[in-house]
């Protein structure tokens, strides 16, 4: 997505070979003009794969889920962090922990929400060590629903990400392949 | 807002009289029509009053926010949540203890997106002791930010929320204003 990859370079902060900033349009401060070409683009790639509900996890994917949700005309699922185990016993849950700060944390989310009918797209916005999405993964496991495949907004192709995602036989759908990046730029895949 | 009060009424879960779920379309599963509708209504009301930021906390006010930044054409700056202390001194930080569950969270966002030249609304949810909004007033406040107004989805008016923010000098807008509620129905204010 070129819109995507331009916006990188020119407001994104290069902090060293695996952290980048992209807190003044996706994390922190949010573009809705950028989020909304973003969620239009996930909605029209998996449009016809039957998706029931789109999931994603607090809070920075929730901008660009909701309008994902919106242009395919289904619900969007919140998959909360919590820094203690969850006590609510009527919640699914399972560990993750952070390969970059070392963190863990309990990921969890309403069965309520989540059926064996439910065919379900997982939207993020960046792709590294792939903990968090294939703790989603586990969750949709646990709750027999199937795995429509999954949304990337930024993916550093350098870290094992889509490897793990794919490993679990889930499609990973990128919009920004971040090949390299150093002081001295960003290097993007084709 | 009728089909608010609507949804309320036939989705939300009274769970005694001082706690109303409403995890089906507005906190754990969202509904993008909904909050489609939410958001124009308030860019609507405030679309006149010279905004150059709406603001939020996650994650619940995520979604209604960003389709208010978008139809108001500005950017969305999310406040963040954090179970202990910021260590992070480059943030503006304040201290927010929820009445309902006693828990205190340490509210922060980053200096950059908030400058004396903004006019901030401010969107949320639900309003019900006002602790977690005037913690972003008061953040607000330390940036030199003026504050717009409020906006908020769900008012539980017996509750002390509106007094507090208006005691701020800050205008409160609610969709749907429940005077009182119990297991025999939810009755709302004109």
């Amino acid at each position: 997505m070129k819109a995507l990859e331009e916006r990188i370079v020119k407001d994104g902060r290069v902090i060293n070979d695996n952290i980048l900033k992209v807190d003044s349009f996706l994390t922190h401060q949010v573009d809705p003009i950028l989020m909304t070409a973003i969620g239009q683009e996930f909605a029209s790639h998996f449009q016809n794969k039957g998706i029931t509900k789109v999931a994603t996890i607090e809070s920075s994917g929730i901008s660009p889920a909701l309008i994902t949700a919106l242009n395919l005309n289904v619900p969007l699922v919140i998959f909360k962090k919590n820094a203690h185990k969850a006590l609510n016993g009527s919640l699914l849950h399972t560990e993750v922990t952070s390969f970059t700060t070392g963190k863990t944390f309990e990921l969890t989310a309403s069965p309520k929400f989540l059926k064996p009918e439910d065919h379900v797209l997982i939207i993020d916005d960046i792709l590294a060590n792939g903990e968090a999405i294939t703790g989603v993964i586990r969750i949709l496991r646990m709750a027999h629903a199937t795995v429509a495949g999954t949304g990337i907004i930024i993916e550093k192709t350098f870290q094992p990400g889509r490897n793990k995602i794919t490993e679990a036989g889930v499609e990973v759908y990128s919009l920004a392949k971040i090949k390299s990046m150093s002081s001295s730029g960003i290097e993007f895949e084709e």
